[in-house]
């Protein structure tokens, strides 16, 4: 039976809503699709409910065909097997948490490797039972800090989340390209555009892992490409530690003054003008060694201050850093650490002694302060950098010479330009939302909950893990942002809530009889239609209307009918053409392949 | 495309599981539909899931035709709306609360009345919008404090609710009349037996509100009926107070010694031996006024003492009193209640002053304990009854003469045998399970939340609603529970995973290749398949597994193939048949309709 909009649960919205951030969320909400119930916490609408469905069923269609079984897991979970793995502490406040009546503790669970590798460890015992793909459609939670963007970063979401198990290493690479390959046909049938890159697996553990992001400027993730073919997650970008240089024609180390010099850009400047004689060519903010003072906080609450030194050109990426530094949250020292080390000279750090043989940095320094390095902060290379009192530098000075680091941290900005990893030339940056992830998992989970099954020898040996998730509801907000224009949403075919969009205006009965019987000729043969019969609504506003709701095909029963003339319109291409009622039917099955 | 048990996710058990209460649910367990994650929380694994998709999809279907519109809450909300219809309080213990990272309390929602509410008040501003009903199938919680019997009483569970939105009473009666009819057909569809019971509507509010029981032994809900069609949940059957009788006859309140009577037992036996001459006839404990003290907890957290008296023939029904003393819980007074008030003489207490005219009980009383009496307590009603002393009772005290009590209080037991409330002959008691519940919730969250619109003459009218709910993974275990026998489940073929089981069985490649194409067969005329092509498991256990996964046809392919012949099973009548391989899929359409 056709959707009649005179009784649909429906209100379109002529403004945009205050709280919504990115232009597909603000037209789902004008749209009527969802409404907001809490922050990144949403209510879906019969359009939207239909349209998210339409997203799921193309996922599952996908997995099932990649042989992967659909469970389903409750959202409330115990602790324990969370407690076990780590996760539990790890995930921190990013989880919601509760306690029942009995004060036994649970959390709203936001992926579910624990219960899944413990399923499997219930059912099976053998390597004859494996490999083993398994997957749900599930409403996930988060405690997002900041939840944005509509249904782009919630707190209640919709994901699928598959988990696969092998015998052994060869079994997994061949199960994760199952789910790679049933990655791409899901984006593809879906029309969304996507780039698959490296990635950190980053709480999960494991080890092989790929985002799947879909190009946008509205994304929260930004990745580096070549055009021959490498892609990463800046998050992923490993930076080769460089080579050592020699160092043996450099002055010794040389302290100077440097008034007015508090930052990077205002230190170059002075190096230029009083010093430029020490340095072949302009001093550049790359020769000089900044040296940020990170907090770490550690799962047990414990607080670690690390100074990173990096070239001046460079800032240190957070997202990156929050990878190197894992489980530990990272965020810049704030003023009261700088109180607790009088030591650290704000703006003035170095890692090489003073006059006296005092080092304010690192295992042989007071405070015993960890001093992490850049990979380009090699053997020899030659830095300008504070003198660890007000308003000082030191000229020349040299790593390994004058300073040897406690270790290397990869954690600086990645930007257009760089070399990439693998050599295959400069990088470009774009931004991206993730809509997909595939991890080899390993063994982590499998270890810490005891699964294990006997091999063909007859030994036990622990199942290796697999684990992919695809956000849902996050696709359909992708979908709708990649999907408008200034009128409204565009959906494609895959997930509009309706194929075809029947509007009857004028006076008259025979423009809504007509338009009724259209309607239920196409619903005959499986077209999915959205009537507009509402007798007192303007053609003006009910055109408006079909353009926000957005279904790919719109047909227009108006004043030409006396002539036996509709209209169609093509929503994507913009186009509006007349044709013969007696010919409606065919086109439309014929456009949207139903012939 | 079949599935095969090959590699089908399932493991069978010969052995019941430790934790399961009743048959259907450690069938569920042992044929591998679902397993316990915590109490009261269950992951379904894929046949559980496919039994559940096919409830749901019933219930979908059934909604639909009924105008109801399918839309989709989340379960966390915030607990602003619950604390304005004053449900965050009511509710207590049973409902998960939390709080999130920036210390606002969520809850996990039990229904979703207040969000309803909230939505049709935000599109909806007119008569004309109006009527409209929404629903939704979706996990909801209850922190229950004692879950059972699996499914039965989970904390995490699925339900179909629906609301229904009226602008008056006469259109509330047909939207509430319009889901009761929906109801019916859904139960029948499914098979499902089932009475329609009047209900209480507890702590949902509102008025007219019936119960769907379906009648088992399990239940945790009793009911009670007559042959002439009166039927009603003994929570919501409403004794009519007894009418006045004459007492002038009676003679004065008498206070006697009765030792070694603490009971009413032992009271009844001293009575007919010591004062058999004070009655006409044997005493009966229907003569004595029982007076039970019950403590009310109120959401305030204040402990209130009230007293019952009530034949000595009934006890308190503590679920009728909680609903008579709702919002507050209701438990038998303890030991320290006692001690906080001397003036109650435990297993002696009466309602009547003694002979210094103090009474125990009532306004008049030192404590001003509330004393409510049973409906059949009536003025004039004669009593033998505690004298507020150790080892001493009164006699002919009489109701309305020697005390007044403070109100009515109708929380005595129903019994078989006792007059329907409605005239129509005596009552009938039996057990049932809660599978729907059809309430007219009036006025009383719109009146919360403010949900008006503007009627007829222009005016802002309350909005008034019906809410309708479905227990979507109850239903299934009801269906488990009432569709079984020694061997396993034994599923209607609405709600099977599978429609046909074929079990290939025996030595050679041809009874896999003619099972399989007999799966391929039925599959493409849209019968699903379970196909059992494991080859190296017995025969014996596969026809144990066909008969405890319960699919309503199992076709064998066995040593008969080499004459042509194979077995066809009907689960239900337990009926083994020789049939022709050529007739094998002709007959299975006919079974199934699918002609």
């Amino acid at each position: 039976m056709p959707t009649r909009l005179s009784n649909l649960f429906l209100r379109t919205l002529r403004e945009d809503p205050n709280d919504a951030e990115v232009a597909g969320h603000k037209l789902l909400v004008r749209a009527g699709y969802i409404r907001r119930e809490a922050p990144g916490i949403f209510a879906w609408l019969p359009l939207g409910l239909r349209a998210l469905r339409k997203v799921e069923a193309v996922v599952r269609a996908e997995m099932e065909a990649a042989g992967s079984q659909e469970v389903h897991f409750p959202g409330l979970l115990p602790r324990e097997p969370y407690q076990v793995t780590g996760r539990w502490d790890e995930y921190g406040d990013n989880i919601f948490t509760l306690k029942d009546r009995k004060e036994a503790d649970y959390l709203l669970a936001p992926t579910h490797e624990e219960v899944f590798t413990l399923l499997v460890k219930d059912l099976y015992s053998s390597y004859k039972d494996l490999p083993v793909s398994l997957f749900q459609i599930q409403t996930k939670y988060r405690d997002e800090a900041r939840p944005r963007a509509g249904l782009l970063r919630g707190r209640e979401f919709v994901m699928k989340d598959a988990y696969s198990f092998d015998v052994d290493d060869a079994g997994l690479d061949e199960s994760y390209q199952i789910m790679r390959d049933a990655y791409e046909r899901i984006f593809t049938r879906l029309g969304v555009e996507y780039v698959a890159v490296k990635a950190d697996a980053g709480p999960m553990g494991g080890s092989k892992s790929e985002e799947f992001l879909s190009p946008s400027p509205i994304g929260e993730d930004t990745f580096v490409y070549t055009d021959a073919g490498y892609a990463a997650n800046v998050e992923a970008v490993s930076v080769h530690p460089a080579d050592p240089v020699d160092a043996s024609h450099v002055p010794e180390a040389q302290t100077v003054d440097t008034p007015d010099a508090p930052t990077i850009e205002s230190l170059v400047a002075l190096l230029n003008d009083r010093y430029a004689d020490e340095h072949d060519g302009q001093w550049q903010a790359g020769d000089t060694l900044k040296n940020v003072v990170l907090a770490l906080t550690h799962p047990d609450d414990k607080r670690e201050l690390v100074v990173v030194g990096l070239p001046g050109d460079r800032d240190v990426d957070l997202k990156r850093a929050e990878i190197a530094f894992a489980p530990a949250e990272v965020e810049p020292a704030v003023e009261a650490d700088f109180e607790h080390h009088p030591g650290l000279v704000r703006g003035y750090i170095g890692p090489q002694a003073d006059d006296t043989g005092t080092y304010a940095l690192g295992e042989r320094s007071v405070d015993g302060i960890r001093y992490l390095v850049d990979p380009r902060v090699s053997a020899g290379t030659e830095w300008v950098t504070g003198a660890n009192a007000e308003r000082r530098h030191a000229l020349h000075v040299v790593a390994g010479r004058d300073f040897v680091a406690d270790g290397i941290a990869d954690v600086a900005n990645v930007r257009d330009g760089d070399p990439a990893p693998d050599g295959s030339g400069p990088l470009r940056a774009a931004r991206g939302v993730e809509i997909g992830h595939v991890f080899q998992l390993g063994r982590k989970y499998a270890e810490a909950l005891g699964l294990q099954v006997l091999d063909r020898n007859g030994k036990l040996v622990t199942v290796t893990m697999g684990s992919y998730g695809i956000g849902v509801t996050r696709l359909l907000a992708v979908l709708a942002e990649a999907n408008r224009d200034e009128k409204g949403l565009v959906w494609p075919e895959a997930v509009a809530p309706f194929q075809v969009h029947i509007v009857s205006t004028g006076k008259g009965d025979d423009v809504y009889r007509v338009g009724s019987d259209l309607a239920d000729e196409l619903e005959r043969v499986g077209i999915e239609v959205l009537f507009d019969d509402r007798p007192k609504v303007s053609p003006g506003a009910k055109f408006k209307d079909a353009e926000l709701l957005g279904m790919p095909h719109v047909l227009v029963v108006g004043k030409g009918l006396a002539d036996g003339q509709l209209e169609l319109w093509d929503r994507r291409a913009g186009t509006k053409q007349p044709i013969a009622l007696e010919d409606a039917v065919a086109e439309l099955r014929r456009r949207l392949g139903r012939d």
